[in-house]
């Protein structure tokens, strides 16, 4: 599964003080820490309170891409013009988090992720909300993929997120999700990547870590190739690894839990 | 789901020198303790080195039946005169453990199942092995199926297990296994119970516990109805809690966690 490290994010205190002060150093461990525990991309979000994001966003990636050359990036901004300006810095992988399956985002977003040949992450969900069921979001992924078809976008490069709700408020969302990702590996051919944004399931409960990794293992045996997720929470990663042995994902050994950091 | 509980088994010492000393101390607290954790049934196997099964079966069915008048019983023993004689004295559900689907032995356990109103565990195997794949436990499910309908026995007293190899050895088996129970929801309507003897998926590795929970969770999330398995792995139930949770089979609240025991 192709992890995404979701720590540096504005939302948290540290991170937004970081950016506020321009102190790196708080960055490039976070973008170390979460390289060494697994991830293979890292989400970049400057926060709700950033008043400047374009300049924000940027000097996130040089923190972290002279901590972590060459890893990919998911760059996570509501605002056009600062995934822009982050697409041209970036010389590695990127993807860009997210749009929405309204047609005006569509027209912004799928062209920049044509022109930088970056991957983009596709919400099932448009101006009216989230969806109900798994119908209503099988109809919105169509409709992803058939706008990144018309833009030159291919299947490998649009990663269909089904919107996760927290399970203390929309309680039957959950299964809908999962019956989401089972259905999307066959809706088209090759199949579109599915990815989650996992710690959203376990929003004000009192059990989060194990209610995330509950939701990853089972999101796993039903085909997901991608999560947004954080990487240091040990028996998440654990978790993980075990479901990919028993999905014949990775060969067993005795010592597969064992790690490189 | 419905839970077996796994530990009344002559196969563990202490349960081996309770059943030879006639020592029922042991018997009722395994009972009580699995009962407590959320056991539905209790799995009763006098193990391989009894001299006299028919005898040992009775005496620890009345063990049980004594500390836990009422609890559903699964009967798992070799040897047809053992289950026979334990169904007579049983007043309450019983399951027998198990049949495979050679015509030797449904032609002995069905008739028997089909008398007592016993529910029958049926292994998708027969003389010649376990099954290398998904399509194969499918073929002898189907014969399994058809075998209790011509005996008069419905699918909400057949349970089928598409039996599960340590994954150390037989590593693609888990995939299968549960692609095979996915499929199984769909074989027949109404459908048959599956069930799973989740223990032997981690025996011979290191980390037989986290093995054991994520293959659960895995094995839920894809339709699973019933399994047998250790209760008193409070790690265990609380994976399948949160399982159950995130299906929207338990209605959600912050205490969802907690235990009557």
């Amino acid at each position: 599964m192709f992890i995404i490290g979701e720590l540096i994010n504005g939302m948290f205190k540290k991170v937004e003080s970081a950016i506020e002060e321009r102190d790196p150093s708080v960055i490039e461990t976070l973008a170390l820490d979460q390289v060494n525990a697994g991830a293979h991309a890292l989400d970049v979000n400057v926060g709700p309170h950033s008043k400047d994001p374009v300049k924000d966003i940027c000097w996130l990636i040089e923190a972290i891409l002279k901590a972590a050359p060459g890893i990919a990036l998911c760059l996570d901004s509501t605002r056009p013009a600062a995934i822009e300006t982050g697409l041209k810095l970036i010389k590695g992988r990127s993807i860009i988090n997210s749009t929405d399956a309204s047609d005006e985002k569509l027209s912004v977003i799928l062209p920049m992720a044509k022109r930088f040949k970056a991957g983009v992450i596709g919400l099932t969900m448009d101006r009216t909300g989230v969806p109900r069921d798994r119908n209503q979001r099988l109809e919105l992924a169509a409709k992803l993929l058939s706008a990144c078809a018309e833009h030159g976008i291919g299947t490998a490069d649009l990663y269909i997120d089904p919107v996760i709700l927290p399970v203390n408020v929309a309680q039957p969302q959950a299964a809908e999700v999962i019956e989401t990702i089972r259905d999307l590996m066959v809706i088209s051919d090759p199949p579109p990547q599915t990815i989650i944004g996992l710690s959203n399931v376990s929003q004000g409960t009192k059990s989060r870590n194990l209610i995330n990794r509950t939701m990853l293992v089972m999101a796993a045996s039903n085909g997901l190739s991608a999560a947004i997720l954080n990487p240091l929470d040990r028996e998440l990663m654990d978790a993980l690894a075990t479901a990919e042995l028993l999905l014949n994902r990775n060969i067993y050994c005795d010592s597969y839990l064992a790690r490189k950091g």
